[in-house]
């Protein structure tokens, strides 16, 4: 009853209800856009993968005939929940969605899809759009950062974290008050889940993580925007979030910068169609290759210096038998690298298991790197050393891998990633990906949020 | 692709995958059909509380206008997973509904509502509804009791075991192979969520818990016969369940006496409307005045010898303000046993602060006791001394409380307590109520599960 007097509402609360996109400075508002196209191509290009296809028949089957929302790419139209179940499934498939590196959280995945269904049930302008993706991002990328590595071990921080984030990026277009948001963010969190076991053995948990999230989120504002309560303190408490799910919590994280730092604007661009985590790397190697002018042929062996968390993810695949699975091989990574100049979703499809990927692949290894591990997550500094055929011993280092915010992406390298991801996954007409891509880039300037294959 | 020879399969979810009715002994069916029925009564007795009526409002809202699945007591119809949402949330709200001691762990509300939904959609038998019950309960049961006391310290094991009971069950009517069953809990148990957080302002996520088992374990099931594949070891596997949320795991808990010991039949019920602690003296007080034909005027004092955890949780409500608190009050609810038999619902609604139950209420001491402090938790016994205002002194002892296995509820007493609930919660008419309770009976001869209120 008296809820909204009686309970100091959290910072982050407080910051996600009531921000307003003329508060967010004008680099990060462009950013944000870059972020939002580069989604596009994400969300399109996991349309034909079969488990995409299995949650998004379950979504169809469980939701109405027709609704306010779309299902991208897909020619139909549902209800919120289930249109934020479909799309956010597809959205982290190719490997290609964003990331934050601090967090090792996947924002746009878990963001926009829900954000983007309910802008389109209540007939939000795009601006209130793209204002509450940044609530979302700013909220996720802060719960992950909290969470931290202890918690990154075992969960896939993008299903957990991500649930918060899609609750505060609906609770915005909802125009939940601060305590209301509070209820939200208690909600998600006690629905957060997510958990890296899935990957010992290929299953397809990744695509259902982000769908749970998205949906969990979602049900999570719509349910504070009608009195529904939550815990007050689901990060912190004696039974949060933190007490549950992490062993190195850091709260000081939570409210970091609220306003001043715009972790939005930190998120990165993914290159390479593979996990995030063989991105250093790959591009140290390629560093070496260039500057030494090497063939294939030419690696004897590739040390890869890296982080824990690369090990600990990574190092479970040693003979890749799916594509997915292959995107988390380092050692397939290099080999596509080395032999492409760049691990394409095509290069993967095509060649993950060629004899020449597989040559490469043999050669390569990681240790554990003290630089590079304190670094981490802050920064990904990528270090390898070569040997040569020849005998000779090379080193590569890369301190922002392609894609970083300090070695990013231009206006037109996120466009043709898209219009490559959307011909590679969809089965949308190259002049339609090409029509709303252009128009996507307006998106701040429309009254409201239609379809965005129109 | 070869996933169905490759990998081991678990035998909890072999277990699931191939249960049939006929293997279950006749007194384990006798019971789940008292189990089932018993349910009913909670499910209707929730659904006029705040909380439910939002999940349920939420879930209307993204189905379909109407459906093959029936939102129990609301006249209305839609798709399973939203049937799954507001039948779920609705059964855990009145704390009548069923209990496992050894999990700590409710299995009604998170198996019942799914399963249900589940078996109005394909037009599955009442055979086949009942022995995917057994296995929802069969599962969850185990997850709980593997998780242990270290998960329950934090988490919420209705809504993280209760996702993998939801899972089993449905998996089980949806006929899934035992791979197939293995995907589901796989898929289940990385959505597996709920966090004890809340009960600090006691907010609304105790009905959110069991709505996003019932739904998360329901989607798990229905994505596994669709091809979807989970993790392979989502119970021990080193970023697996236990890894993430206990520090206490049994395995061997996970598949104890599967096929012989049925925890189904371990479940107990709940009678009085009050917090488990107070049930062992209530029962004991009862028996005293039973076996001397006391009045309540009778009772001159009532000591209590309990084990020290009634005294961490009631000692301290000495003088209750609210419904809720006078169900944490060891002299209410025998002020209430002494009066009318029974802690009813109703009971404590009416009669919780009026002169007659204060005046037993202010009779009554706990004191510690060595016996029953040492057998708790695995046997709550209910020992009492009553002085009588006539001078006598009287002691009372009961083994079990009732409602537990070994004191258990007769049928008439299960049917009653439902038709109680039902007046109490909702709005359905008593002879509608009375036939859908006898009906429920016969529910293993039932050819097609159909609407429970017709």
């Amino acid at each position: 009853m008296k809820q909204e007097n009686q309970v100091a509402v959290h910072p982050l609360a407080q910051f996600a209800a009531t921000l307003k996109w003329g508060d967010v400075p004008e680099a990060v508002q462009r950013k944000t856009e870059d972020l939002w196209v580069d989604w596009f191509g994400s969300v399109l290009a996991g349309q034909s993968a079969r488990p995409v296809q299995s949650i998004t028949r379950f979504a169809l089957s469980q939701g109405p005939a027709s609704g306010p929302c779309e299902v991208i790419g897909q020619r139909t139209t549902t209800s919120p929940m289930m249109a934020a179940l479909a799309n956010a499934a597809a959205s982290h498939v190719a490997e290609q969605d964003d990331v934050h590196n601090g967090s090792v959280f996947h924002p746009a995945a878990v963001v926009f899809p829900p954000a983007v269904a309910v802008a389109q049930s209540i007939g939000a302008s795009g601006e209130q759009l793209m204002a509450a993706c940044v609530a979302g991002y700013e909220v996720g990328i802060r719960v992950g950062e909290f969470l931290g590595r202890s918690h990154y071990r075992i969960f896939h921080t993008t299903g957990t974290a991500g649930t918060l984030a899609a609750a505060a990026a609906v609770g915005h277009l909802l125009g939940l008050t601060p305590a209301q948001m509070q209820h939200a963010l208690g909600s998600a969190g006690t629905q957060a889940a997510g958990l890296w076991e899935f990957l010992r053995t290929a299953a397809d948990s990744k695509q259902l993580h982000t769908a749970h999230a998205a949906a969990a989120g979602l049900m999570a504002a719509y349910l504070a925007k009608d009195g529904f309560t939550g815990a007050q303190d689901i990060f912190t408490g004696p039974q949060g979030l933190a007490a549950g799910m992490s062993t190195d919590a850091n709260p000081a994280k939570l409210t970091d910068g609220l306003g001043t730092r715009w972790a939005t604007a930190e998120t990165s661009f993914k290159w390479h169609a593979s996990c995030r985590h063989t991105h250093p790397a790959a591009d140290a190697l390629l560093q070496v290759m260039q500057q030494n002018n090497l063939q294939p042929a030419d690696i004897a062996q590739v040390t890869c210096h890296v982080h824990q968390g690369a090990i600990d993810v990574l190092g479970p695949v040693v003979n890749p038998s799916t594509v997915h699975q292959s995107k988390f091989s380092m050692g397939t990574v290099l080999g596509l690298a080395a032999r492409f100049g760049f691990a394409g979703l095509h290069e993967f499809d095509v060649h993950f298991q060629s004899p020449e990927t597989v040559a490469v692949r043999e050669k390569v290894q990681m240790v554990l790197d003290a630089e590079v591990d304190t670094a981490y997550p802050q920064r990904w500094i990528g270090k390898v050393t070569v040997q040569t055929s020849d005998g000779r011993t090379l080193h590569g280092r890369v301190d922002e891998p392609k894609g970083d915010p300090g070695n990013t992406l231009s206006r037109q390298e996120i466009t043709d990633k898209a219009l490559r991801l959307a011909a590679y996954g969809s089965q949308v007409p190259a002049e339609q990906a090409r029509h709303a891509v252009a128009r996507l880039w307006q998106v701040a300037l429309w009254p409201r949020v239609t379809a965005l294959l129109a």
